[in-house]
């Protein structure tokens, strides 16, 4: 009798023990996803709303907007959509200085006046001959090498190398912002890929450790590689040809490809990610394309329609009728650079 | 005093209890894991231990050889690898059908011998003109459409068609041992990627449901794309004009471009997948190529050297010297096809 009183004492002291347990752990639960904001650096307001709507609704089995785990893909450009691309894209100050190097052991490579002055450091100059010259820039800085030395080479130079205006850090002129919105979206099951015309080598030295995001995940520009052997290694071998342009119309092909999938939300920042908005929010159930609008001279820079890097006319014209949030930078972002973070 | 040695014996009580339960949760465990085989098509024997062994080393991180989940890529070629190939790759009996619907419609399109066999169900005479013959009728066949047209009618095709000598379905000519490594691979957190010379889209048809790997995950050959509108929308559409050729050398520049990984394991059947499994090997850290030989004229079909499908020559010579697993198919697979495993 006592031992069985004192059992069922036990077990009704075990069990208030246990309900009490789980309510405090389900009360800290959901505590956390409702006080939490998953993008503190984003003003409250529309922009912020919608794209909280958007992942809670294709998330939430309830919602009657759910979408699969498997189907939640996001793709984000690069170059002025999660880091600054003024005055001319990054990777071009890396392919000027590969070719300072390079032609310190020969001279000889430099075969026209655009590399000619990319090697002396006058991108301005180098880049007046318009996307040929960017493409030939590119196509000699970027080959004759083998991958993994390429993408040493590209880690090497960004651990030291300075932006001229702002004497940071490339990797530290990443947007806060969107490093929360693509963590966001991977706590909620999304897939977050890269589909920039940048190079798909150059950004793999640094997307996993910057953005969380891994080299499966990253589509890009591709000059021609061939397999072949190297000090008696098999080896990946960067050929001086352009094999793809991941650009304009090219970013949905691109993504076809490579994902096989259309995606549920697409960012980007310029006309050339305006196809793969289009071809995004052309989509059945529910889809949503953002463009972030570089409105902000004060802490970034402030360019749109007539700007050579980046130029966003079309986007910024149709973005109210098709339904596109337009990010306002100066307004929509408390905070543009981790480095400025509170 | 009472209700102290009341609670420590109650805390005893819950202490002892736990204990049991976990201990008992942890023997469950342990014998599920110890003595589920994961592999039980395969004849246990070398081949089946080396692939065992190989998957517990890089998975387990107290043993040495362990790789972090990011990093366990496996690599596999499809035909003659994950379904079978002969008498020609099962693609082609999808071609030839596309072909005769098309000239139907449009007998015009039939401009060569090649394309006028194919239409008309000869696929040996229409394969006489070997690698260019075989690559018109892909590209004539597989053109003119967009991709989700394209994809659908693949699927419609293989739900009704029957292998011309088994009467089997396409999809049911899949080789169940290779099912369950796969499932295996993917349980102790490998991504299982396809790398095949078949087309990408073609693949993308069946994989996801028949080998549980989603479109991302495989790599295929590919007829050029672009992105324009169809019926008022937009749409990827396939033209007709080879972009690239996933065979051979072709292999390793593909999974550079697509996974930006070297894998840890490559399986595959041909000298096509040789320098797939090469360059797999050549990495650092544990690494492990596999050949599906083709030894069971009984259950499937029996060819290497002098076969004009699936040719294996120097990967039969080459794989004892190099330590890679040498499938033979007669002696190690108890199952070959799904429908006959007991």
């Amino acid at each position: 009798m006592f031992v069985l009183s004192f059992t069922h004492g036990c077990v009704r002291y075990v069990r208030n023990y246990l309900v009490a347990a789980v309510l405090a752990t389900a009360v800290l639960a959901i505590s956390a996803t409702a006080w939490a904001d998953p993008l503190p650096s984003w003003r409250d307001g529309e922009v912020k709303s919608r794209l909280i709507a958007f992942v809670e609704a294709v998330s939430d089995p309830t919602s009657g907007r759910f979408v699969a785990p498997s189907e939640r893909v996001a793709v984000f450009d690069n170059d002025g959509t999660l880091w600054a691309e003024q005055p001319v894209y990054f990777q071009l100050f890396f392919a000027a200085d590969q070719l300072k190097a390079m032609a310190e052991n020969d001279p000889s490579i430099l075969t026209s006046d655009a590399l000619k002055a990319a090697a002396a450091g006058d991108l301005k100059a180098a880049l007046a001959g318009g996307e040929e010259a960017l493409l030939e820039i590119v196509t000699v800085s970027h080959s004759n090498t083998t991958v993994s030395a390429f993408i040493e080479a590209a880690r090497e130079w960004l651990a030291t190398a300075r932006h001229p205006e702002t004497d940071m850090a490339f990797s530290d002129m990443v947007y806060q912002p969107m490093l929360e919105l693509l963590r966001y979206l991977r706590d909620e099951g999304f897939d977050t890929y890269i589909v920039s015309g940048g190079g798909v080598h150059f950004m793999r030295a640094f997307t996993d450790k910057v953005y969380g995001i891994p080299p499966e995940q990253v589509i890009g520009s591709m000059v021609e590689t061939s397999y072949g052997t190297v000090d008696g290694q098999p080896a990946i071998v960067k050929e001086p040809a352009i094999a793809f342009i991941n650009d304009k119309g090219g970013k949905p092909v691109a993504i076809d490809r490579v994902i096989g999938r259309r995606p549920l939300l697409a960012v980007g920042n310029s006309d050339g990610d305006f196809a793969m908005l289009e071809w995004t929010t052309a989509g059945s159930g529910p889809r949503l394309a953002a463009i972030v609008h570089h409105t902000d001279a004060e802490r970034e820079w402030a360019y749109d329609r007539d700007s050579h890097v980046g130029r966003l006319d079309r986007g910024l014209s149709e973005a109210g009728e098709r339904g596109w949030l337009l990010i306002d930078m100066a307004n929509d972002w408390l905070t543009v650079y981790p480095a400025s973070a509170p």
